[in-house]
C-alpha cells in the first residue's frame, strides 16, 4: 500500500463528507450518536475479542503493566463509552449559533453564525476509548474525522470503528464522516498533519513528546497541551483553613492528571501557620516536599527544591514549595514557571483576587478553589477532547464549540458600497 | 550586529513590556494613542524628510511608479495615520471584558475574561503608515508588538518609531511596547516567526508569496490571508435590477482588493436576460469578460474562460463568468475555486438564502449585499489588522477582537473536587 496515496484519499473522502456532515441536522446526528452507543453495546463481546487481540501482542511485545492496562477494553469501559455517546447527543448542538445581528449604517445586517471546522484530524495513543469519545465530538460538532489511534490498539480501534460505521449508516451519514486509519506505519502520521487541502485542524493527545513532534512538523493548526504545571498561590490574607484544603485536593486528588497542582507558593506573612499543617496532611498522603531556603527553615525535613523543580511536572505525588514575598512575586515565579494551564490564588483580599484574575496568563484562573475543577466535565463543556494551552482560538477546556468557528454573515437588501 | 541576538533582545523586551500592557487602564493606552497622533501631526517635517531618503532610495533602486505611491507619506496621509489613531482610541477596551458568568452544580462561578494575546510580531512591505495603524491596533488590545516594515520603508517606520515612543512615554506606558526592527537584513524576519518563547502570533501583510513564505517557516501561529477570489451567484429567483448593481459593484467599486468579486456564477434560467446587461455595464467600465461556453453563447463577444481563470485573483478589471443549472452547482464551484474569502447570493427565495448562509464555508457569506462590505470599517470593527481566511481564531476582517484570547476564570468560596 502507498502510505500517501492512501492518506490522501481518507483526506479527499473526509472532505466530502464534511460538507453532508455540515448540512446535518441535529436530529440525524444525534441518531447516528445514539445507534453507535447501542452498537458498541451490542458488540461488547466482538470488543473485547478485538482487544484481546491487541492485549496478546502487547503482553508479547512486552509493553508495561501501565500500558496494557490504559489499553484493556472492560465491560465497564465498554459502557463508559456508550454512555459517552449518549451524553454527547444529549448536549445541545453548536452548528448554526446566530449571534449578534445588528444593523449597520449602511443598511446591512450583519452577525456571526456558529459553523464546523471541517475536517478533523486526532492523533492519539494507547487508549482505544478515544476513538469512540473523539469522533462523538466531531460528529456532533459536524466535523469529518480522521482518526489515528496507536499501532497497540489497532485491533481494538478498527472494532469500534465498524460500530461506528454501522451508526452512521443508520441514520443516513456518510461512513466516511468518521474514518480510522488502518495501517499502523508511521508514515501515516506524517502525512495526515501535512495535508491543509484536506485537513482543518490536528488534535494530538498523548505524551509530551509526541505532542512536541506533531506541532513541529504539522502543517496545519495543532490544538495543544504540552504541560500542566499549576500553581496554588497562598496570600497573607487566606482563609488558612481554606487554604490547607484547597492545596491538599489540588495536590492529592489524583496525582498523574495535567490539573493537579504542582508547585506551591506561600506568602512569606502566612508561611510559618500554613506551612506545617500542610506538612502533616502531606505526610498522611506520603507527598514528597521539596522546599526553598525559606520553606526549609520552616520545615527542615524538607528536600531542598532545584532550579529544575519549578519546571517540572511530577504527575506524581511529589511537590514543590516556595516561600514568596507577595502577590508580585508570586505572580513572577507563574510568568516564568508555569505551563499557562491553571493556577490559583486563596485570598479574602478583594483587590489581589482582581489582580490576580486579570494578570495572569493561563488558560484557567481561580479564587479559591482547587485547580482540579479545570476540566470539560466540571466547566459544563460535557466532554472535551482536551485541554489548550494555546492562546489562540481554543484556550483550557475544548468541548464542541472549540471545534467550532464563527463565519461572518451579512443579511441585505441590495446594498452596494459607494 | 548579531541578527539572532538582536531578535532575542526585543523578544526579550517585547514580553516584559507585554505584561505592562495587559496590566494598562483603558486610560493610559488612550493617552498614550492620542499623543502619538499629536506627536505624528507635529512630526509631519521631519516624517516627510525621512520618507524623503526612502523615496530617494527607492527611485535609484528603480522601484515602479506603484510601489514608489504606495511608499510616499503625503500631508493627506500623515493626517490620516493620526486620525486612525483617535479612532483607534474611541473604540471600547475588549481587555477584561468578562462574560458568561454562570454557576456550576460544584458552586464555583465559571466565566470567560478577554485577554491580550501577549506579543504580535507583524511583517508587512512598503506602506509606511501600516507601522501606525498596526501599532495603535496592538496597542489598545493590550499586546506588545515587534513590527518588520519593508526595507525601502526604514527610515520613514523609523521615524514613525519616535513618534510612538513619545506618546507611549508621555503615557507613563514602556518604549519597548511598540519596537520596530532596525535592520534590513532578512534573516531579522526569519528570527521574529521562529522565536514562540517571546512571539504569540504573526500577522503578514503583503503579497501572496511573503505570506506563504511566512507560513511555510513560521514556529508561531500565523494569522493570515492568502487570496480573495470572492464570488457572487446570481440566483433563479433573483432581482435582476438589484442583481446587475450587486454585480458591477462587488467588482468594479476598486479592482486591486481583496473583497472584490473575480467570478460571476449566474443560474442558467435567469443566463439570457441578465448578461447581456451586465456586459453593456462592464463595457462601460471596460471590463475584460471570460465565460464559459454557455456564456459564450449569450455573449458571442466574451474570450472563453480557463480551468486557471477560476483560481484565479486577478485584482484587475477582468471577470470570469459561469453559467450553473443551479444553487448546488453554484455551491459546488464556490467550495472547489474559492478562497474562503467572501461569497454572495443574490436571491430573492427564502429557503436557497438559507442554504447558502449555512452551507457556503467562508469567512464572510452575503445575501443581496455587494462583497466589497467585507472590510473591518464597514463592520463596525473601526480598523483591521488584516482579513483572516483562516477558520481558526480570528475569520474575516480582524480587530481588536481578532488581538486577544479569552480565558477562563473561576470564582469559589473553597470548593474542592471530590
Amino acid at each position: 500500500m502507498d502510505i500517501n496515496q492512501y492518506m490522501h484519499t481518507l483526506g479527499q473522502q473526509a472532505r466530502t463528507a464534511s460538507r453532508a456532515l455540515a448540512r446535518a441536522d441535529a436530529g440525524a446526528k444525534n441518531k447516528a450518536l445514539l445507534a453507535i452507543a447501542d452498537d458498541i453495546r451490542i458488540s461488547a463481546l466482538t470488543l473485547k475479542q478485538e482487544n484481546a487481540r491487541d492485549l496478546q501482542a502487547g503482553q508479547e511485545k512486552g509493553l508495561d503493566a501501565a500500558l496494557l492496562d490504559r489499553l484493556e477494553l472492560t465491560n465497564a469501559r465498554i459502557e463508559s463509552m456508550a454512555e459517552g455517546l449518549e451524553q454527547i447527543a444529549a448536549l445541545p448542538d453548536p452548528v448554526g449559533e446566530i449571534s449578534d445581528m445588528n444593523y449597520r449604517p449602511s443598511g446591512i445586517q450583519l452577525g456571526k453564525m456558529r459553523v464546523p471546522l471541517g475536517v478533523i484530524g486526532i492523533i492519539y495513543e494507547s487508549r482505544p476509548n478515544v476513538t469512540a469519545d473523539a469522533a462523538g465530538l466531531c460528529l456532533k460538532s459536524g466535523n469529518a474525522t480522521i482518526l489515528r489511534g496507536g499501532s497497540e490498539a489497532i485491533h481494538s480501534n478498527q472494532a469500534i470503528a465498524q460500530c461506528i460505521h454501522r451508526g452512521l449508516q443508520l441514520a443516513g451519514l456518510p461512513t466516511s464522516a468518521v474514518q480510522v486509519v488502518e495501517t499502523t506505519d508511521r508514515a501515516a502520521v506524517g502525512q495526515l498533519i501535512t495535508m491543509p487541502e484536506y485537513v482543518d485542524v490536528i488534535v494530538p493527545r498523548g505524551g509530551k513528546s509526541l505532542i512536541e513532534r506533531i506541532s513541529n512538523d504539522a502543517r496545519v493548526p495543532v490544538i495543544k497541551h504540552l504541560d500542566g504545571i499549576c500553581h496554588v498561590y497562598i496570600d497573607a490574607a487566606a482563609d488558612l483553613t481554606m487554604a490547607e484544603d484547597i492545596a491538599v485536593n489540588a495536590k492529592c486528588h489524583r496525582y498523574g492528571v495535567c490539573n493537579a497542582m504542582e508547585t506551591l507558593l506561600v506568602d512569606q506573612a502566612v508561611a510559618a501557620d500554613i506551612l506545617p499543617r500542610l506538612a502533616q496532611r502531606y505526610a498522611v498522603e506520603s507527598v514528597e516536599l521539596r522546599g526553598c531556603e525559606q520553606t526549609r527553615i520552616i520545615l527542615p525535613e524538607c528536600i531542598a527544591a532545584t532550579d529544575e523543580d519549578w519546571d517540572t511536572e511530577y504527575l506524581a505525588p511529589i511537590l514543590s514549595i516556595r516561600v514568596v514575598a507577595g502577590i508580585d512575586e508570586a505572580m513572577d515565579h507563574i510568568h516564568q514557571h508555569s505551563s499557562g494551564h491553571t493556577e490559583t490564588i486563596v485570598t479574602e483580599d478583594y483587590a489581589r483576587s482582581r489582580r490576580f484574575l486579570a494578570e495572569v496568563d493561563s488558560s484557567s484562573v481561580m479564587v479559591n478553589a482547587s485547580t482540579r475543577f479545570a476540566d470539560g466535565f466540571e466547566y459544563g463543556l460535557g466532554a472535551e477532547i482536551g485541554i489548550s494551552t494555546d492562546k489562540l482560538h481554543a484556550r483550557g477546556p475544548v468541548g464542541l464549540e472549540g471545534l467550532t468557528s464563527q463565519k461572518w454573515i451579512v443579511l441585505g437588501s441590495g446594498q452596494v458600497r459607494s
